[in-house]
């Protein structure tokens, strides 16, 4: 089993955060072997930004994605810049208030109000990437739940335990939801 | 010009955040390209962990190391683990309260005492990642000091501005000293 998962969106949305908790939850709850990088060029400048996670039984060779299974884009321009080069059977995960233009011919897509859905229950957006590693997890089963709430709580100061666990369950009912459960 | 550039230590010290803070300095300031990664094999349950950084003019092809330029290791089961792939002409920085064993014959090790002084002098270690990036900048010349302190800046809330701010000062003050400057 192998998945190369790319979070992207802009900064300060937290990405590289999302993508080391999940990478960490499956090496150190799981016992998998993950990789976890960001590559910046020219292009770091710019407004869109990834963070990749390859989780794997098998050793890792290469440590980049070729072309991923599951991208969770924040923005539109996160969309348009780093869906070229999916699988055919990817999974794409798009926030509803950010990314209004998608194929969802191409790719499965789900369209998630997790930055809206964060804001309004938590008062502020500041742990939607909390929020989407719930719903990324949920919808594809990557590791269980527990371990990447565990890993989550840990990394964090004791004072964002509870907001980080309700931001965690939001993303978990919103995957529901999109599902059709 | 090219940097290969391994972090080493124990979970909690940060060093997963200093090889962001530089790669992005460097991508983002410097208009170089940089990836920034961390492997977690079976060994991530240890107590020992690393997250690498190169920096290069040119593309990146291979995002991994495979022999660093540069180590810092901030604890003796970091060193050990870590320092066993270097090229000859190597720089190593290890932190002089948590590393006593270390070859200095085989490759320049610089001995700093950064989580000392930085506990001293701030009252917490919480900041000895960022000291040890101004450290390891002062002694390696890999970005201008302004680009990096700009990108920790703008990396943490603006309450922590000044504390890190003198962090990374200490930090080249004790490279400075260890230059016999």
């Amino acid at each position: 089993m192998r998945y190369d998962i790319r979070f992207s969106g802009s900064g300060g949305q937290g990405i590289i955060t999302a993508g080391i908790l999940l990478a960490q939850a499956a090496a150190i709850k799981g016992g998998k072997n993950a990789v976890q990088s960001q590559s910046y060029g020219p292009e770091a400048r710019g407004g869109a930004s990834k963070a990749e996670v390859i989780i794997s039984d098998d050793e890792i060779n290469y440590p980049k994605i070729v072309s991923p299974d599951i991208v969770i884009s924040l923005t539109q321009e996160a969309y348009n810049k780093y869906t070229v080069d999916l699988k055919d059977d990817a999974v794409v995960i798009v926030d509803a208030a950010m990314v209004h233009e998608y194929d969802n011919i191409k790719h499965k897509v789900y369209n998630v109000p997790v930055i809206t859905a964060v804001s309004e229950e938590l008062g502020s957006s500041v742990s939607a990437n909390i929020a989407i590693l719930g719903t990324v997890n949920e919808i594809c089963s990557i590791v269980k739940h527990e371990w990447l709430l565990d890993v989550i709580i840990n990394n964090f100061p004791a004072k964002s335990s509870e907001n980080n666990r309700k931001a965690y369950n939001i993303g978990i009912e919103l995957a529901k939801k999109a599902l059709g459960e």
